[in-house]
């Protein structure tokens, strides 16, 4: 199935400006869009990226440029694939480009929930979408506000079909310094229980493959670390 | 298999002070546990209130009172069960009692992982251990810092095999405000596309059973509601 991952070109993360430079949030993004497009080949299912305008970065997939906002861009984008006039495709994914935590597994269980039911959505903390499987011709998007509980409500309203996926590493979008701890944490966790230690042939802990991804090696390049500062963990910068 | 709860009476979660009176955060804590053993039981599994003093509430389950900080006690229970001497147990899953979110299903899945493999755990979000199961003799928890990397080390040097709980339901520990938030969406989630709606008999959509759980009733009755702030969504109180 075609996974159209929405990047935007224009002021990445912009959140995470207390922490980072507009040059080093463009890189950092660009390093979470790559993991992202690798763990989706690792899937086995075939990425696009949906960008505001041109990526400069050498992608290994089809990149196709929409300035529009995020909502309108995916509804045209779904409309042109699943439309009544021209369907070319049953399903569609789309995933967000900043889930720095996506694993095959995560995705292809995702996938697998959106092959079944018409609608799968995996919610993201704070009530986004941070990824969801279309294959009915009426949904849309709308990314505005509580956009979790808006997509449940639109497919509800046009009677499709609606699965859930629950999963930390899907759910967590990575938007503020926070959840720079969240992308430390996990790649330290594969880093040390990587496959080979846990005794589990089936790859079934949804563990990276070991050598970490591009963005935890990009926040520990530019100096970041976990921090124990009273409850959760945080990070610090050299 | 018996499944520890353990839960503090001693000024629970203060770091909701900034929105809930002490009073205020007794009645909450004493809901997300009621709805935290009541889903245990609805997953079929037989839960223990671990507790650090006597709990004044109607319990649908034993208590057992343990003062110690919450390491120790979860040790002498883990040890007393799981122990050389006197094994009188295969499994002993430990979860926290402020996952609100928690379904019977996401808990299934925490226990079949730890029916298979030696230690399973569901990561929290900021790098705690919000549920585990384990069931090798030298396991011991230490939940100070970064415990679920120190559990997974844990784990590694007594050569016990690990599984991870990818959940977005159990890693959603209720300590901060903006917690209160995710509470409100996937309890208004669940009201409005209940089991019925989704065209799923089978129930793997995550969901609560339609009628909500006490935590979130608890805040509604308390007046919070979900507010759109910039990106994320919090809650407002009236």
């Amino acid at each position: 199935m075609e996974v159209l991952v929405p990047f935007s070109t224009d002021r990445p993360k912009s959140r995470l400006s207390a922490v980072l430079t507009p040059d080093e949030r463009t890189a950092f993004s660009r390093a979470m869009l790559r993991d992202v497009l690798d763990a989706i080949g690792e899937a086995g299912e075939e990425p696009r990226v949906l960008a505001t305008g041109a990526v400069d970065a050498d992608l290994p997939c089809p990149v196709t440029v929409d300035d529009r906002p995020l909502t309108d861009a995916v509804n045209a984008a779904l409309d042109a694939r699943l439309g009544e006039g021209d369907t070319v495709a049953d399903r569609v994914a789309v995933v967000m480009a900043d889930l720095a935590l996506a694993t095959p597994d995560a995705l292809r269980e995702l996938f697998a929930a959106g092959r079944e039911a018409e609608v799968a959505i995996a919610p993201g903390r704070g009530g986004g979408t941070n990824a969801f499987v279309a294959g009915h011709p009426e949904f849309e998007t709308d990314y505005h506000g509580t956009s979790y509980l808006d997509h449940r409500r639109i497919a509800d309203g046009i009677g499709a079909s609606v699965a859930v996926v629950d999963s930390h590493r899907l759910a967590t979008d990575v938007d503020e310094p926070a959840d720079l701890a969240e992308v430390l944490i996990h790649a330290e966790a594969d880093d040390d229980g990587g496959d080979g230690d846990d005794g589990d042939d089936d790859d079934d802990d949804g563990d990276y493959d070991g050598d970490g991804g591009r963005a935890p090696r990009w926040l520990r390049d530019a100096g970041f670390a976990l921090e124990t500062t009273g409850g959760r963990v945080g990070v610090e910068r050299e």
